[in-house]
């Protein structure tokens, strides 16, 4: 009988397909889990801009993650864009309830504060919305410029990643994509006594969903008991490949193809 | 440089990752094309019951929707449930634009009154809120129950379809999945002058989300130009396929795998 380890997803809706909930559900499928999708917010965006973020109402996300969670194991939990302080409450509840029955499930969070583009994706301050669900993060991975304002007035990559892992966070992966070297990308990993960082060539043009997929194909494989170090190099190896793989649906901003690499 | 067909979908949010929008990105991706996906309504539901339907604002569905046709070209749509009368309205209004320009864009109209339990998907009695897009529809795809509801006193199959033709509906596909038939599923596809009946064996078990899944792969073949009789051939030698290899998240109804026979 074959069965598939569940991830529990926290996103947004982005009827382009390129981020979000898209990503979530092909980059978890792609690792052999399966995603259970909890909307948070409904976008208005195309591939390239966002032009609103409309968030779901709290106590719909709680009942649906409540009816998932009474009937169906969760290996792990996903956080993609959270769309106000009311819902990362009931998010933060819904981990804290499942951790009493598993004080080990891993909890990534992406802490997808704007669209590649540079658009908002909150109604609320971010380190208001994020900080319930920052003491809960297994992971907690954001780009250079996201861990910066998460951090504000600290200077350099260590020093954030030490500031997030005070606010409870056991991993910080700071994903390079967003910075300024010219032809790599460097994303590291900081962790208590351990730490690695990988440099992947840096590909022309730019992607929808790069982040989503690559944060995904992590708890999709934490879900099936990977250790940390493994789960972030295949991750990162699969999301390298997606990107390499891209299409076009429409000028600008590319999709990264999140069908390659499937399987075990 | 790579480019994907998209289909710009209206279908459900089911958390549990079985049907609806989960099944949508994940069977349009399966057959190369893309998915955009706008969600008409957010269910409460696990991989067995439906515990509510929540329908979304016609407003937002109308934005997302518009912001998608402004930028992206569409090359096939595809409708699962609608939630309301309001959201029905809207996408036709939608398809209307479209044809527009795009006189002969496929329109693919998955017509889910239930779930494979039987609990209602949708507020409104569905002869009123289909209506609107019966007649858009290159091809409406009810099974057996749901033909029975959509044409109320009319005993065949034959004249059921024909019914629905005199709807607007350019195909019908009646697929058999829900039958009495013990041993076979028999798909009727029915049309002006053309026609086919496909026989499968019956699977053991019950599923989560055949129907969508069948359906959307149907929508992403037509999207990259496919005739109409070829497209429901592979689509359902996909779907069987995804049944085949289907996967238990929990006790009861098993998750189609949508991660068979990926590519061209």
């Amino acid at each position: 009988m074959r069965t598939r380890h569940t991830v529990l997803v926290f996103s947004g809706l982005d009827p382009s397909g390129g981020a979000g909930i898209s990503a979530d559900i092909e980059a978890i499928g792609a690792m052999s889990a399966h995603a259970l999708p909890v909307v948070t917010a409904l976008t208005v965006q195309d591939n390239d801009n966002v032009f609103a973020v409309n968030p779901v109402d709290a106590n719909i996300l709680r009942r649906q993650a409540e009816v998932l969670i009474d009937k169906i194991a969760i290996s792990a939990v996903k956080i993609g864009i959270v769309g106000n302080r009311a819902n990362a409450q009931a998010i933060a509840e819904i981990i804290s309830r499942l951790r009493k029955r598993q004080p080990d499930l891993p909890v990534v969070l992406d802490t997808v504060l704007a669209s590649g583009h540079g658009d908002a994706l909150s109604e609320d301050h971010p380190n208001h919305t994020l900080r319930p669900l920052l003491g809960l993060a297994t992971l907690v991975a954001p780009n250079l410029i996201e861990a910066e304002r998460l951090c504000e007035g600290i200077q350099t990559v260590e020093a954030q990643a030490q500031a997030l892992m005070s606010s409870g966070a056991k991993h910080v992966l700071i994903k390079g994509g967003h910075g300024a070297e010219d032809h790599d990308v460097v994303n590291r990993w900081i962790t208590e006594g351990e730490g690695h960082a990988w440099t992947w060539q840096r590909l022309p043009g730019a992607f929808h969903g790069s982040g989503c997929t690559l944060a995904s194909a992590v708890a999709g494989l934490l879900a099936q008991g990977r250790p940390m170090r493994e789960a972030l190099t295949r991750a990162q190896q699969y999301a390298h490949k997606a990107l390499e793989t891209s299409y076009h649906i429409a000028p600008g901003q590319r999709i990264p193809n999140r069908h390659v690499g499937m399987g075990e």
